[in-house]
C-alpha cells in the first residue's frame, strides 16, 4: 500500500531548505558554470536568412522550415480575441507539435534529496552555459533526427525500471511564441549508483534555487521542472513544524505557510468558477496565414520584425559548438528588443500570502485562457499576450520601493529557441494590495492554489518560472 | 476570509444521506414523473430524412445541417489511433462547438441542502420525461436561436448576485459521438425565496440518487452534475464520523471511506504519470471527410448505419410537444441498436475501495485520452471507443454473480441528441480483482482520485454518470 508519503514531499522541502550540498559549495558551482564556456567554447553569430543551411522560406505561404520537415517551423497567425488590449493582431509563431522531455534525476545522499544537474550551452543563453535538468530531449533528439548523440541519462526516463516518479506532468511553453508546445516535466528518484558523466553535478534543491538569485545562470527548463515540485502538500496536511523560520526568512516562511494553508481569499470552487467563466466568456480565433501572409511585419535579410514596437523578432544564427551533440549548425531563433518584466504582486490576506494571477489569451493558449503572473512583457508585445507596459500593475511592479521587492533577478527564456530573451523576474509584496480594484481577469490565489493549477497544467511558463525562483535556504 | 468550509461539503454529503426530503416522498416524485407525460404529451416519431424541416444534407461534403447554421451538424470523420482494437475507422459525429449550461439551484431547508429539479421531456427519453437539472441551456437557448421561450431560472446562473458557487466545472460529453462538446456543470446555492414554477420540485441529493435506482427516470444531465458534487473533500480532512454506516450500507460506506482516504494503490503522482505517459505515448489523428466521404456506412432514406455492427445510427425524428419551448420540430438524432453496458469493476485494496479505470482514445477526446469505466459499450462500437463486448472485463461485468453486483440499472444518454440510447450501468465488486493482470491502459483508482479527475475535466461522461448513481440513503 502506497500513499504519497509525507516524507516524500518533505523530501523536496528538506532539499529546498538545504543550501549546502553534499558535494559542492554553491560558489564552486558558480565557478564551474562560468568556466565551462571557456573550456568548451560555443560561438553564436546572427547571420542573414540566406546563410541558413537546410532552412529556407517555403515558396507557398513563406514559412521558415527545415529541409527534413522536422525540428520546428516558423509560420504566421492571425489572432482574434475579446480579452486583452487588442482584438486582433498578426504575428509569427513557432510550430513544434512534439512533446519533449525535461527530466531531473534525484537521489538521496545523507538523507537529503540531490538533483543531477547539467552545465549546458544553448545558442540563445546570455552567458553561454546554464544549469539545466539532467535531460532535455526533443522527440527529434531521441529519434536521432539530427544525427547527434543520444542525450545522456535519457534511458532512465524512457525505461524507468525501479525509479520512483516524483513529478510527471505535461506543461505548456510560451503561448505567445509557441503554437501549443508542451514538455513532459519529470523528476524520478533513483536509489542506485549512477556514473557521473562530465558536465553533471549533484545539487540540493536549495542550491539550485540559490543559483536563481544570480542572473541567467539557471535555465528556463530547470525553472519549469522545479516549479512542478510540490514542496508542501496541503492535501496531506504536511506540517512545517520543522521549519527554521529565522533561517528561511520571513517572506520565505510566508510562502511556505501559504503552500500549507487551506485558507484562501477565494474558495477553490470560486477559483475554478472564475476560470470556467473566463473560458466560456472569451474566445480565441486562430487563422493560419503563413509567414508571407503577415501584415504589420517586415522581412529584411536578417530579421522579421514588427512595424511598430512590441512582440519579438525572428532572426537566424550560426552556432559553432564543442559541447552540443552537433558541432556546427544554423537555425532560426526568436529575439527580443528589450528586457522584459515578469512579476507577481503578492500580499497577505488575513495572514495568508496571496499572489495576483492574471488570465490572458495567448495564441498558443491550450483552452483559450492562460493563467500568468500579474505582469508579463517577456516577449515585448501586449498583442502577444503580455502587458507591454500598459497594464495597471506594470508601474507598480517595475518601480516598486526596494523594501517591497522580495525577488528581482534577470532570467532568460529557453536558449534553444530564444536568443538573449531576458526579463527582470520579480516579486513585489505590497501591504494592502488586495484592496486594489481588480479587472475580472485578475484574482488573488494562495500558493497552495497556484500549486494545484501547476499540477493540472493550468499555469503558464512565465508564472511557473517565477514561482520556482523562490528560495528558502 | 473564506475557506471551502467543511460544512459545505458535508452539505452535499448530508443531503446525499437524506432519503426523505422536506417536501415530497420519493414515491410522490416517481408518480409525478410518470404522470407528466400524460398531462403534457410529447409524440416522437422517426421520419425519413427528407421529411426534416430546415435540416438537409449539404451538397458539398454531405453534412447534415440546419438551415440557420446553428444547433449542431452531423459530419464524418476518419479516425486514426494506436490505442484500442482498431487502428483506423470512419464514423459520423456530432459537431456542436458551443458550451451549454447544466445548472442546479440548491437551497437549505431544515438544515439539509435541497436541489431544484425539473420534470422535463426530451425526444430521445425512453419514458418521455426525466428528472433534470434546474436549467439546461445551450447557447442557442439563451441567445434565442429557435424562437422559443428563455429557460426558466437561467438568469440565476448568468447573473449570480449573492448566490454561492458550489460547482462550476467544464465537463466533456460523449467523445464517441460528439466532436469535443463540453457543458458547464454548475450548482449554485441561494438563500432566498424563489418562485416554484410548475414542473419543478425541491429534492434532497439522497432522493435524486435513490431515483437512479429506477430505470431511465433521471437524466444524464442530472447525473453528470451530481458527479461533480464533492461529497467528501479529503483535502480538507473531511470526517465521516457522523455517518450511520448501518443505514448507508456496507458498500456505500466503503465508497465514502474511499472518497475520504489518502490511501491508494498508486500514489497521486503515479496516477498523473500513468496519464501523462498515455497522452505522450499515443496519438489521435482526425480527418474531416464529411458525411458523404464515409466508407463502411450506408445512408438509406431513414438512417445512416454502419455496414457491420457496432457504433450507432443517425436517424431523424418528428417531435410534437406541449411542454418544450417550441411545440413542434424535427431533428436528427443518434440511435443505438442494442442495450449497452457501462460498468466499473471495484475491489478493496488494503481495505480501500478502488475502481478500475480504463483509458480510451475517442474521436472527441480533448487531449488524446479519455478516462472511462472498466467497460463501456454504450454507443455500440469498439471502434467508437467502447469495448464492444470484446474486452477482457466485459464478460466479468456482464455476467457477474448477483452477490457481487452493487448497482445495476438501465440509464439513458442525453435525450436531446440520443434516441432511446440505453445502457445497463453497473458496478461489480469482486474480491481480489486487483490481482488481475492489467493492460497498460487500465489502472485502479481510489474514489478520491477519481473525484479529483472529475474536478479537472479528465473523467469521461460515462464514468461520471456511473459514479453519480452511487446512493447512500
Amino acid at each position: 500500500m502506497k500513499t504519497l508519503p509525507l516524507q516524500r514531499n518533505v523530501g523536496f522541502l528538506k532539499s529546498a531548505l538545504t543550501g549546502i550540498g553534499g558535494f559542492h559549495t554553491t560558489e564552486d558551482i558558480v565557478a564551474w558554470l562560468r568556466a565551462t564556456p571557456v573550456e568548451r567554447p560555443q560561438v553564436v553569430n546572427p547571420i542573414p536568412f540566406d546563410a541558413l543551411v537546410d532552412w529556407s522560406f517555403r515558396e507557398t505561404g513563406g514559412d521558415l522550415v527545415h529541409r527534413s520537415g522536422k525540428f520546428f517551423r516558423v509560420t504566421g497567425l492571425r489572432v482574434r480575441t475579446d480579452l486583452g488590449p487588442r482584438p486582433q493582431w498578426e504575428q509569427p509563431i513557432i510550430d513544434q507539435p512534439e512533446i519533449g522531455i525535461l527530466g531531473i534525476i534525484a537521489r538521496e545522499f545523507d538523507g537529503v534529496l540531490h538533483l543531477l544537474m547539467q552545465a549546458k550551452m544553448e545558442p540563445g543563453n546570455p552567458l553561454g552555459v546554464q544549469l539545466t535538468p539532467t535531460v532535455q530531449a526533443t522527440r527529434s533528439n531521441y529519434t536521432q533526427v539530427h544525427q547527434g548523440t543520444r542525450p545522456l541519462y535519457l534511458d532512465h526516463f524512457l525505461e524507468r525500471g525501479h525509479a520512483r516518479v516524483l513529478v510527471d506532468q505535461l506543461q505548456w511553453e510560451h503561448g505567445s511564441a509557441f503554437l501549443r508546445k508542451r514538455n513532459r516535466n519529470m523528476v524520478i528518484e533513483i536509489n542506485e549508483d549512477l556514473p557521473l558523466e562530465p558536465g553533471f553535478h549533484w545539487l540540493t534543491l536549495g542550491q539550485v534555487k540559490n543559483l536563481m538569485r544570480q542572473p541567467n545562470l539557471v535555465s528556463m527548463d530547470t525553472r519549469t521542472v522545479v516549479a512542478c515540485m510540490n514542496l508542501v502538500d496541503a492535501r496531506k496536511s504536511d506540517s512545517l513544524d520543522g521549519l527554521d523560520r529565522e533561517q528561511a526568512g520571513e517572506f520565505a516562511g510566508a510562502v511556505l505557510d501559504s503552500f500549507a494553508s487551506q485558507e484562501a481569499a477565494s474558495t477553490d470552487e470560486e477559483v475554478m468558477s472564475w476560470l470556467t467563466g473566463l473560458k466560456v466568456g472569451h474566445h480565441l480565433g486562430l487563422e493560419h496565414i503563413g509567414l508571407s501572409g503577415l501584415s504589420g511585419w517586415k522581412r529584411t535579410d536578417r530579421e522579421i520584425r514588427p512595424d511598430g514596437g512590441g512582440f519579438f523578432t525572428v532572426i537566424a544564427v550560426d552556432v559553432k559548438s564543442a559541447s552540443r551533440e552537433v558541432v556546427r549548425w544554423t537555425q532560426p531563433m526568436i529575439a527580443a528588443g528589450e528586457v522584459g518584466l515578469v512579476g507577481f504582486l503578492t500580499t497577505k490576506i488575513d495572514g495568508v500570502l496571496h499572489a495576483l494571477v492574471r488570465a490572458r489569451v495567448e495564441p498558443g493558449s491550450a483552452d483559450t485562457i492562460t493563467l500568468g503572473p500579474t505582469v508579463q512583457s517577456a516577449l515585448g508585445g501586449e498583442g502577444s499576450g503580455g502587458d507591454g507596459g500598459h497594464s495597471e500593475y506594470f508601474e507598480l511592479v517595475k518601480n516598486a520601493a526596494d523594501a517591497t521587492v522580495r525577488y528581482s533577478c534577470l532570467q532568460s527564456e529557453e536558449g534553444g529557441r530564444f536568443y538573449h530573451v531576458v526579463s527582470d523576474y520579480r516579486i513585489v509584496d505590497v501591504d494592502g494590495a488586495h484592496q486594489l480594484e481588480l479587472p475580472p481577469e485578475c484574482l488573488w490565489l494562495s500558493f497552495r492554489q497556484m500549486q494545484e493549477m501547476v499540477r493540472y497544467g493550468l499555469l503558464g511558463v512565465e508564472a511557473r518560472s517565477l514561482l520556482s525562483c523562490l528560495s528558502f535556504a
